[in-house]
């Protein structure tokens, strides 16, 4: 069901944007970090990230399954980023340093996870969308996969902005 | 609101029982060591615990707030260890052991958490409540507060049991 | 698990002030009378109501149970409900009609509602509480009982307040 | 995103088979006949419905906007028929009256909506896919759509199979 929030300017992040965005997400927010969080890709339109396990992040000792608050950390982690990369496409005509300022004004309202398969492997993909933005209030789309592309996870959360 | 799950029969839980199920909870569930998940009280009814803050768990480095995915992590755990505790009461003629054996059956089926207020202190609290036992399904309550008592956020799960 | 949504004024709602809400709630919003939905209290911190059970609302032929989109829409409609009345509260200097115009500035962004048990019976009951009433976002709990108190379902949404 | 449950068989459902769940899904849950719920589409991994608007579907009597009650009850019953197309298919060595009572079995264990756009039209689109078939539990993910396509709610909800 391939449906995408209002469509986006063909817009392309300065690499001063991108490399901000990435230190805020990926060392300045710590657990982040502790979560090994890593951007893959960062568009307007849809963020991509991915996490190596290992095995601080187990959650089932007999299976080393990947702890479902991994994923449910990692989601609501992506679905922020989606937000702020949607918002920095709306306002190109700020400099990066003002956009990623924007960055702190975000807060989730609330998260739905949706746990599907078990979570095994050594790598794991997460993608978020932005489904509408809008003044006050985002909302967006996320899945967390397997190396091998098969859905793991699906969630939906809800974002204040501004 | 008052509450209504189903009562259960009034029942203490041997000391083997609690320490098997800490060990299990605390320790060989990796990702809840990592969060610093301690568990405070073990009713069949209600399961607290607590979560010192410290500088990993940091999910907003501009106000030292606790990260969402900590909370939507430890909730989830808290969900599943209420559901444990349920299921320890309901076969209270098996040993401590063959029930500690039942935890590794469960699964999260989803998760919702609503964030009521930002998450700023040395030290908080989760609990849980189980709202439905069934053969197939159980149905969660839970609450992350601040050390004063302050309600910072809710959520709900729904996890597979057997 | 003792609720600490912020404590509300001790405040009592003049008659055209209710009898507004009702008008709007009962009979203006017309699928809430499709639903029978009838207010039974309305105060700042909680609001009540019930629905009579009735051919056109069974969701299940077989055994005559009440339809999950019932529960699902009666309990959006409360959620609602209970921010309006929180928001009257919080807006005495105004008259009862200029806080009757604020109903019309909500709206839901997400809910979740978790089926514990089959909605079977000649009445229900619904309640709903704010857990926070913030200037852009209120969050609400929700419960749907049977005549005798048993709790058959729960829920939980957000809304955009002004 | 477009993500699919495991790929399905290549299968065609009977005549019979369609006019039985129609008569099941459209009549005699006598709610969705309120609704005015009719089935579109019925294929094993995906089933469609519309909706026309009438004045008992008011949500807003400002907007004429549908009530968001319509929306959360047509989402979950489009979810359930999706989980019968996909258990239907599963069971394709049954005959179609044995496939039509597993749909008594069916039951929601929870639902979440994300309300996107105001519901504003003359007809809706309700379309729903199982994203898991498990042996007891199915997810499912649904969307509400505007007469010109447009998105208007996402939802998603977890069904008891068995």
């Amino acid at each position: 069901m391939p449906h995408h929030a209002a469509p986006l300017p063909d817009i392309v992040f300065e690499e001063e944007f991108i490399t901000g965005l990435k230190k805020v997400f990926e060392e300045m927010i710590v657990f982040n970090a502790l979560l090994g969080l890593k951007i893959t890709s960062l568009k307007p339109e849809r963020v991509c990230a991915s996490i190596a396990m290992r095995n601080e992040l187990v959650g089932h000792f007999a299976y080393n399954r990947i702890h479902g608050g991994v994923i449910s950390a990692g989601l609501d982690a992506m679905g922020g980023l989606a937000v702020m990369a949607a918002i920095g496409a709306r306002h190109m005509d700020e400099s990066p340093q003002q956009r990623l300022q924007r960055f702190s004004k975000l807060g989730t309202i609330d998260l739905r996870v949706d746990y599907l398969r078990p979570g095994i492997g050594a790598t794991f993909e997460l993608r978020a969308e932005v489904m509408r933005l809008g003044s006050r209030v985002a909302s967006t789309r996320m899945e967390f996969l397997g190396a091998d592309g098969k859905l793991l996870s699906t969630a939906a959360a809800a974002y204040i902005v501004s």
